[in-house]
């Protein structure tokens, strides 16, 4: 249990406190995201043991990268995958290991990958023959040698917002069993600087159903297998993240379940391949750690609808606009017998996409009242813009009941 | 004309001479916004022009905030309209009197309202009764008098995506005639420190067709006429911005001719009204300014579709996410003779939304190649992110062939 109500508080239970939201909230009353870090430890271990050791967990940086919360992953000893320059920066600077970091996305530039070698990072995932000549070519300049993981396309169509599907066909993503007679040629051409060590696949993000992710590994096999019988010593098979959330629900249960059903497969499947499973979640370890607290500015009534105007919006937390993603939105202050009413809840931005959550029931709802926008840890503030000039939004992380940043 | 091309190279006609836009890339190769100033110094004196002088312009600085955009157009003498404190205190610093700011949006902080009085700015633009209140109460404690204007949501529907479509009666923007007690009443309860200076409308952006803008217009009359009925001296009447452009042809004679049937059919529909007209386009004003460069770092051939990934995406420019937004996309230097294929214009980012043109096709695009996203100076850099921790995009403004910051 991490966030719930205690005497119509909405608050954390930290350590052995109870921590009131509203406590949090700064003097200048700006929107704050609120990083519960306990949490993250305890989905971190609960994750490393539905995996049995057996798997290594490397934590996505792209889904949060507030550094507390990345100084909490760090420590607890898993590794990170990072999908730019700056993440790599950044995945050294809290104090993750070179060893423990892998590369992906599919747009590396050449000042990436060196940044990537120069610091002897553990793993590249490659998308395409260009960019693994590209590697290829910076290794030999730096008289080293990358050690790369080829991504698989596994043509695998999971059911998600289509912007967050990656393993489809039609997707910019990885490679299909078509790309062997290339990417052969490159990897003889750079034999003296290239080391296959692995292959790696990502289907999408937010998967609530297992099975297409196990599909996808069950596909990837073979691909494994071809590169092993090619003459490469495989050590590692990357199988990507992807685990989703229920957002729809504070409880978190079914979602953990998942996981550990998905462990079990995996492992099932994997047995006989042998090699290292290495596993990239993000979202399922930090999304319900994190809240985002806003003040009602204004109630507004029409004919039509009823608003509560916000003091937060797309420009800290995109979701919504951008997926039509749902994030349930509690009051800090439960009212209790007062008249309940529905409310779209919008932002301060000056476009209709501006809303947060349409037709949610609050009981007495009234303006400077405090609200808590659920499960906003992961894709909310690292896609926040100064879209309107506004403010980045006040970010707090909490460990044993102590805020500590 | 502005972009075009000169011997193969797309540049920028500017003042007597040509500059090629490959010479304005940097050297570490960062994606880079370039701005045409002198384009938006003629494309207002063409609205002022259109406007016959009988309609005060405002630039809805929301479309694009940079600091030589912002200037410009500060010395070019027009107004402002803001939407935020960040906005206000910007358009103080690169020059605007707070005599042509104008504060609008619909979630005002009590800070920000605050901000705007102290300033004493021209007009603050009311969306709720709520609001209208807030700033009697400022006033109030300022011991001064708010010059407010009340935006009338006039139920016009215009054919423009959902997410920019702000006049309709389910959007959370203005007042519809329903509120006309409520807002009365608080009229009178601070009569001394609020003065109803006049109305205001805004239907929606990048709206083609002009029809719809005149329309609401017309069912904004009756309400501007209601309240000068009430007593209130109205002078002016603020019919918003909304023009849009041609994303699809660099002609943009047929948006400008758009611009002039609009102004006289304002012009005849506000004679007999009287009073001061204001419009506060952004849009219109530096859309074709700007152009967002990136460079190819790889060509991808699947079975099913051929990919160009750039080093831009939507971290810089997230209307084709957003809004499926087309913006053409032209190569810096012209391959006559080659095969033409055709590519999806895809960015780093780790998700499948991160498309900039689907199908575009390009005749010998090769790796390393740099390429032109067209008509981005507006909601382009002011909705970046730092999402998967990528570098913000560089800006560049040239004046008179001269690169001035």
């Amino acid at each position: 249990m991490s966030y719930g109500y205690q005497g119509g508080e909405l608050g954390l239970f930290s350590g052995q406190k109870f921590l009131a939201l509203r406590t949090l909230v700064a003097k200048d009353e700006a929107p704050t995201y609120v990083y519960d870090l306990d949490d993250i430890v305890n989905r971190t271990e609960r994750l490393k043991a539905a995996f049995n050791q057996q798997v290594t967990v490397h934590y996505a940086m792209k889904a949060n990268h507030n550094l507390a919360v990345l100084k909490t992953l760090a420590q607890v000893g898993i590794g990170v995958d990072v999908v730019s320059g700056g993440e790599i920066d950044l995945a050294l600077r809290v104090g993750f290991p070179p060893s423990r970091i892998v590369f992906s996305g599919v747009g590396k530039t050449r000042r990436e990958i060196q940044l990537a070698l120069q610091h002897k990072i553990c793993q590249i995932n490659v998308e395409s023959p260009g960019e693994l000549r590209r590697i290829g070519e910076v290794a030999r300049a730096q008289k080293t040698v990358a050690p790369v993981a080829l991504r698989f396309n596994p043509d695998v169509n999971p059911e998600t917002h289509p912007y967050i599907r990656t393993g489809f066909r039609e997707n910019k993503f990885g490679m299909d069993a078509s790309f062997f007679p290339e990417v052969q040629t490159v990897l003889g051409q750079f034999k003296d600087c290239l080391k296959l060590v692995g292959i790696t696949l990502h289907i999408g993000s937010q998967l609530r159903d297992v099975s297409p992710l196990l599909e996808a590994v069950r596909k990837s096999i073979p691909w494994f297998q071809r590169w092993q019988e090619a003459g490469h010593q495989l050590s590692t098979f990357d199988v990507g993240g992807g685990l989703g959330i229920d957002y729809h629900s504070g409880n978190s249960e079914g979602e953990l379940r998942a996981v550990e059903a998905y462990a079990r497969g995996l492992l099932e499947l994997l047995k006989p391949v042998g090699g290292r499973i290495l596993c990239e979640p993000g979202r399922i370890l930090v999304a319900r750690a994190g809240v985002l607290l806003c003040q009602v500015q204004y109630l507004k009534e029409t004919p039509y609808k009823r608003f509560a105007i916000v003091n937060t919006g797309m420009h800290h937390l995109l979701r919504p606009a951008l997926y039509e993603a749902y994030h349930r939105i509690l009051p800090l202050r439960e009212s209790s017998g007062a008249e309940v009413k529905t409310y779209d809840v919008v932002g301060p931005i000056c476009e209709s996409a501006d809303v947060l959550g349409h037709d949610r029931p609050f009981a007495g709802l009234q303006e400077g009242d405090w609200l808590a926008v659920m499960d906003s840890g992961a894709y909310g503030a690292v896609m926040s813009s100064h879209y309107n000039l506004q403010a980045p939004p006040r970010e707090v992380a909490i460990r044993s009941g102590e805020v500590i940043s």
